[in-house]
């Protein structure tokens, strides 16, 4: 397996979580082995595509016989580094921040949380699902201490971009972002942004 | 304003909601005018391709003065036919479908939910916000009666499939989907996706 950062595009890796995705369904289906083409019928890509993009890792495949799905989403889950289990933090603690924290879904997929934070009285201390709502006053102490690399932004629009600034000062550089802003950060700090109203807009262009 | 829906590829249409977005933060910080420039800024797209995204709906802005924040909203919203309100539905009375159903944030943007369903009878008549959560059985007459257009999927990824069958046999054609699993549909039918999992595995990449 070669893995060259430099060298893959981003959409390429974009896309290596779908196909892992993908697989994980196929293994729960009780899927041993897949092809790039039956790959391609479930994601709506090209087989050619799917072909390509794996190849940039080197092949993982047999020629005629295919991909184990095991195998292949362990080769995925090393690529991305999900081979291990990244703490993960929510910022606040309202409906979006509690649902995020309340999801059992990140835990089969490489992530846990371990906190969440508020800055509003009201909410520190509070219990939501397994977790008790710290003081954001305590976030970079918890994110040193923690090991911590992933924080989710769930506080309204007109916070996020000091929240955002928070969490770059403590070093995370990986942010999902739940308000419907974009932030301004260092280059070398990532954001990727869930905003399903986005969707929607887009969506909405082509009723008819 | 030009708006030749044939011509005009995807990956575009879905950057105006991006530009809308950034528009409305724009207004909000009380800001009248803007350029290309000032968008990619905020934005981290190419002046250029911004230029180009919004030409192929004809001119909008003024060699020398640029756009105008109002006026180039309501052109986007035209575009996007979000001059008016959409109703929405939620199937998935969790964690999730809850958060949704309560968030505020879609009116300001084109929609408005009017209906959380679910198949659960502990769910079922329960309150959630301002919404009595209906019968999934009551579904299909429910969106005929108030013309939904658009569903949102927020069920257990084992249901979802099931869940996409009955949206589309309503005749309902834009689709946001929570769970995290591809669905099959109808080519007619568009479905988008919200998967925060994805978006933390690609970031996870990239760590050092």
């Amino acid at each position: 397996m070669v893995n060259n950062q430099q060298e893959v595009p981003d959409i390429v890796i974009g896309r290596l979580p779908v196909y892992l995705r993908a697989l994980s369904a196929m293994e729960a289906s009780g899927k041993q082995f897949t092809s790039s083409q039956e790959l391609a019928q479930w994601l709506g890509i090209s087989s050619a595509q799917i072909r390509k993009d794996l190849s940039q890792f080197g092949g993982f495949g047999k020629q005629g016989t295919g991909y184990s799905v095991a195998v292949l989403q362990e080769e995925l889950r090393q690529i991305l580094k999900l081979d291990r289990e990244w703490p993960l933090i929510v910022i606040g603690a309202g409906h979006i921040g509690s649902a995020v924290a309340n999801y059992t879904g990140f835990e089969r997929r490489g992530f846990r949380v371990v906190a969440v934070f508020d800055n509003d009285p009201r909410k520190i201390g509070v219990k939501i699902g397994a977790f008790v709502v710290l003081d954001i006053k305590e976030l970079n102490d918890f994110v040193k201490q923690h090991g911590v690399q992933h924080a989710m932004i769930a506080v309204p629009a007109e916070y996020a971009q000091a929240v955002a600034n928070q969490i770059v000062a403590t070093g995370i550089t990986a942010i999902l972002n739940y308000a419907p802003i974009n932030l301004a950060v260092p280059s070398h700090v990532r954001v990727e942004y869930i905003d399903p109203a986005l969707h929607l807009q887009k969506m909405t262009y082509y009723l008819r």
